[in-house]
């Protein structure tokens, strides 16, 4: 017998399946039993049913399921699946219930699938838990001829996340990305159940988002006039997005990573394009924020502002790693600002946190800030409600809960994606990168969130997510270099451990994984390959010591 | 001023250029001034056509060409490119030239373009040295608006190969591409002058290719039916490839990797499957032709034979490598043969490499193996001819050239473009692999082909090639893990140095490779950013210390 339900990522939380075959009946359907349905859960279950009839994906073993024959033809048909709310739930749409705060942020599901041929059942709290149960169900399924078959049934799963922040990262700034790029991701992390896109929108290298009341930070900043993001297409990914399930959380990397602006308003920005680059950056080009300056303070508030309008969701980033203090030791304009009023870098960092998370907080978001924030500063103006995103290390997160504030945990020793590529510095011929070496899923999905933490410092955990930076990315390579790799932490931070509570295994994992990554090719995107097709078709027959 | 003709790769090994604006007419044409030109003559120029007008690469600057504008406008126009052969040279196709033996294989060809608009003119002694001055020509032109101009002129280019190998090695067994794969990957061979598609057709996990000699192979051995190169495909794979001055040298890897052959013929192959694999094999599944056999000899005699008459060229690969001794020694069949005769393993090998060659040779191919055949062994029937490929380490051409025998490199250490993406093999949660880290393209592009050879070992040196073995890989990642990286040892191997002289450096060529990619982007390959483009368009201004 084959593994149990094969194709499940994340691995729900509690489940049991049997080991009969059924088949979806030809003329199967999903019935919406939602009093005023939203239109996007009748979308949603439309998709459900194209990916039903396309996804055409023979099961993972020799012959492709041509021994299947047999229980297939005696099997029973399942004709219906029945969606359906919790008595005394509210009925929202799937993009309000996706953008939820963490808090309120329902996404459980129970799915039923009677061996018998009786109509399957999905039930839920909330239109979003039941679009992670249509996701589900559509793992289930292989194609083998004319038929959509499970050789597992009965299934009975009650499922729900362990964390509920589970995102991915794309920098968008270093490398352009088109709108289609990025739906295509989206649509990605919605098969595994990835809640949050975390939009690392601009950087020093260039500014690719359009705004009505900048306008002129995409004109001299976007690397061409074509390489950019409207507001309207922001407006299309967030929709998009949370038709899906899934949150866009914008970052607006500042005060540093902001050389950029400067092509805009020179007299904001210190050190920019100053060489030796590696004096005042971690890359090129030099450039960061004078934000010791009131009129600076302004301009930030009001620029993230007017961007944080136009974004529904609760969680907001304003950046904060990589600060250079030399780019303002150096810089004649603000070390005479903080000379002359006597005022650290500490202090104005503090006051500019101040004035730009103000108007944030304001409109009822929460900022997000990177882990130096609060590791490297002392910035009284914090929030105890910001979130702090580690990324220089998994050792980071017990200091940031120390803190006292809640962690999304990026590390990169084990979820940047872009790390092992060799180094993209020029006249570096070993070509070696500070990152190195690349982080693969098998190691990703070892990573433990609650490693070294006390149940204080746990409780903090908000979740995690991989991330791509893309200084050697773009749309060429987006799909092969994040897919399936990113499945690991959204397996991580959704399932934590196996439904036997045994902690989670990349050895039981790798043919799970080769069925999302052989379903993904199935339905459109460029996921690479983990093995041989002849290890892909024999689960653990290349298991190194088998 | 920029880069003296930035785009040109491999980059010629005599030239000038200088720094007059150049026009292409809008009726440019290319003249065909031969005798009896062969039809690909007239299907090369046909194609050198339409990358002139479809490429609209805009120059890597920042403004990508709009500051041109003053330079463009007062630039003469250029209305024809005059292609002729050198008095006496003899008119066959690009194709038949382009399967030469290496030592009648003339890749050389003169370009001269002045910069008064007066005719430009490619000179060669060869249809195939036309082919790649074309190909130069191609490379010269930026588009902006409406113009397609060089701010270079003139040109007088005189460029000929350093090495009569440069090869590209794809695996199609471990994981099937699709014909049209290998037709873009012939297309962007032939943009840096690679003239060696090395196919390793087959290997233990699959058998792809259809043989109407041998049917019950794929039948048997491919992943699926559909996964399969017909005998068809393959004549289109080589004609494609011919067309563009690349010759298709085919491996059949023997006696190891071939568990395959064992779905179609048990008796032939030793510890087909058997467990442990990493017993028996370097990886699964394990299994290798039971070689000391005389019915496998001469099965493996006609197979070999049977491909070889499909394949024109003059080089035949048949493998050798990783040759595992005690799947021999635990085989009953095999051990009693060899107790029984008395022979050794080395002597049977010899016996077997004498069988499966001779026919070959019959037909005027030159055997490849791989570098164990001659390391490991010793094999007086190998002909002094036989060519060896390394590919353990770099250190081992030496010893290959101390045993008289001419080399093709394939070091791992510098060349294997599938190592640094972690291991594939199952319940390994490390994921570590025998050939991390990754190689980028500039730690491949510092390999010097005849490091610690002496000028006798050194004139051995045919040349080299980067390879894909595709564990995980498929058509989901071709593109973005070979391109622009494989570029490297094809400018290494053909033009070894700078035209000043000075050895190749990665620096200098960081911003002609970016043209590369980019213009290879313009062509429709998915080849990944090597920076992020604000550097791309600031040559030099990313490097560590600039």
């Amino acid at each position: 017998m084959a593994n149990s339900a094969l194709a499940l990522w994340p691995i729900p939380r509690n489940m049991t399946s049997g080991s009969t075959a059924l088949k979806l009946d030809h003329g199967f359907n999903i019935e919406v039993d939602v009093q005023q349905a939203p239109s996007d859960l009748h979308d949603a279950v439309q998709q459900a049913q194209k990916y039903l009839e396309n996804d055409k994906l023979g099961r993972l073993v020799v012959g492709r399921g041509s021994n299947d024959s047999t229980a297939i033809s005696g099997a029973k048909s399942v004709k219906k699946l029945k969606l359906s709310l919790e008595d005394g739930a509210s009925v929202k749409s799937i993009t309000d219930e996706s953008r939820a705060k963490f808090e309120d942020r329902i996404e459980g599901y129970k799915l039923s699938i009677p061996a018998d041929g009786s109509d399957a059942t999905l039930v839920a709290n909330s239109t979003l838990g039941l679009y992670r149960g249509l996701t589900t169900f559509g793992q289930i399924w292989y194609t083998y001829g004319q038929d959509t078959y499970t050789l597992e049934a009965p299934f009975d799963i009650e499922d729900s996340p362990a964390y509920p922040y589970r995102g991915l990262g794309l920098d968008t700034a270093r490398n352009y990305f088109p709108v289609e790029n990025i739906l295509r991701t989206i649509d990605a992390m919605s098969w595994v159940k990835i809640n949050t896109f975390h939009w690392h929108i601009t950087d020093s290298q260039s500014w690719p988002l359009e705004l009505s009341d900048y306008p002129e930070l995409a004109q001299k900043g976007a690397y061409t006039s074509s390489q950019v993001y409207s507001e309207k297409d922001v407006q299309d990914v967030i929709a998009y997005a949370g038709a899906r399930g899934i949150d866009v959380m914008l970052e607006i990397d500042t005060p540093g990573h902001t050389s950029v602006i400067g092509n805009a308003y020179p007299d904001y920005v210190a050190c920019q394009n100053e060489a030796p680059w590696a004096t005042y950056a971690n890359e090129p080009p030099a450039g960061q924020l004078r934000f010791p300056l009131e009129e600076v303070q302004n301009f930030t508030a009001g620029l993230l502002s007017s961007i944080a309008k136009q974004v529904p969701g609760n969680y907001f980033s304003t950046g904060g790693d990589e600060l250079n203090e030399k780019c303002y030791t150096d810089d004649p304009v603000t070390s005479q600002y903080l000379n002359s009023t006597g005022t650290t870098l500490n202090d104005a960092l503090d006051q500019f946190t101040k004035v730009t998370h103000a108007p944030l907080v304001a409109m009822g978001k929460t900022p997000v800030v990177w882990e130096e924030m609060v590791l490297n500063y002392n910035l009284t103006s914090l929030s105890n409600d910001t979130i702090v995103m580690t990324w220089i290390s998994s050792a980071d997160a017990a200091a940031v809960a120390d803190k006292g504030f809640r962690i999304v945990q990026a590390p990169s020793d084990y979820f940047y994606l872009d790390c092992g590529g060799g180094g993209w510095v020029g006249d570096n011929p070993k070509g070696n990168s500070w990152c190195d070496p690349f982080k693969t899923w098998q190691y990703a999905y070892t990573y433990d969130p609650l490693a070294n933490l006390t149940a204080t410092q746990a409780a903090l955990v908000l979740g995690g997510e991989q991330i791509l930076w893309t200084e050697q990315s773009g749309p060429e390579n987006l799909e092969p270099v994040v897919w399936p790799r990113a499945a690991s932490s959204a397996e991580v931070f959704w399932s934590a451990a196996q439904p036997s509570g045994q902690p989670l295994n990349a050895t039981e994992a790798l043919p799970r994984l080769h069925d999302v990554r052989y379903r993904m090719v199935q339905r459109g995107l460029n996921a690479i390959n983990l093995q041989p097709q002849w290890c892909a078709l024999r689960p653990h027959e290349c298991d190194l010591y088998s």
